[in-house]
């Protein structure tokens, strides 16, 4: 992929390889995707999966999201992982996994959209596609799917201990990182569920994915 | 403050009431910042602070995003709390908070830009501002502020249960949610860290926030 949108200021914390941008964008739980509506900027948060390199969004048919199509879009995918405290205001900042995809939208239909629904559920749930009841006609009439093709991605990452001016090392001060933490926790069932269903194999694997 | 974005389909997601908007706003780790440069659609995560109906945003004084100034730009925020496993794919769905703003960029100078920087810092760590050595002249000059103003807001909020077709219900399946929690871990000192400093009191206040 073209790293078409690096900017060399911040070069050191960037990353174009493919397999940093899989996998910030498969682990991600949102993305935030704009586009231009009357030459203003939009940015809506939206459930999305990727398979190889597209991505895909779904809505309610009839929405302005799932009526996307043959247009510029950019999704940005960000996991905040620590808050840096430095020992200035100035070099404070926070650790984060972040991509920006650049793409095209495309309108889905047939089999693409059946294995880009099921792929937008697997996404947090690996393997929830198959404990699920198949899709109805009705309800896939009712859904649009717009797929994004990556024509440019970058990511963004930052780890670490800040980066302190070396005069403010002296300062006495406490200098380090909060992590931020995103965790699963334990599931709720409702009152449709009968007693003693155990939790669908799904689960165990979305946790693995927030180790 | 006005929904002119409200679509009618998702009303009963739909909150409007600024004290809804600023909670999540406030509480929120980071922005997704939306503008059109050279006529396609552009998102970049940011850090952010609000206050009052004005949001800042910042970056080092020649990035693209510290040159706006008078253009549109969305920004949006949001926390996913859960997942919400149906009986079907198609009313499988995530818990969330989120609000999408639309302003018009507005580039930040004088006292303006010392608060804006201050609220940004104590974004995430409340008080931090006055833990740390002041700014200083350079590095006043290195960044850049820019404010947008609060045109229109529109909040969503997902809670609960799964809503499953009345005939899923008796298919004996699990059905609930899994709970996406983001919380702060065990702070890390850096090694310039003096041994047996405490904790700055900005981190229980920020502890505060993910209760």
């Amino acid at each position: 992929m073209q790293p078409k949108y690096a900017r060399a200021r911040q070069s050191r914390r960037a990353r174009y390889d493919t397999d940093t941008i899989h996998a910030i964008l498969d682990s991600g739980l949102v993305g935030h995707v704009a586009f231009v509506a009357e030459d203003r900027p939009m940015v809506m948060p939206m459930a999305y999966a990727r398979i190889g390199e597209t991505l895909y969004i779904h809505g309610a048919s009839k929405t302005r999201i799932a009526l996307l199509d043959q247009v510029p879009v950019c999704l940005g995918v960000t996991d905040i992982t620590g808050i840096v405290a430095a020992r200035s205001g100035f070099h404070h900042s926070v650790n984060y996994r972040s991509v920006v995809v650049h793409g095209t939208a495309r309108r889905v239909t047939g089999a693409e959209l059946d294995a880009a629904l099921d792929a937008i559920t697997d996404h947090l749930l690996p393997g929830r596609s198959t404990e699920v009841r198949p899709m109805t006609t009705q309800e896939r009439k009712a859904t649009g799917v717009v797929a994004i093709e990556i024509e440019h991605a970058s990511a963004k990452v930052r780890t670490g201990a800040p980066v302190d001016d070396p005069a403010d090392l002296d300062l006495g001060m406490w200098g380090g990182v909060v992590p931020v933490v995103t965790a699963l926790g334990a599931s709720v069932a409702d009152g449709h569920t009968p007693e003693d269903t155990p939790e669908p194999p799904s689960f165990a694997a979305a946790r693995q994915k927030f180790i």
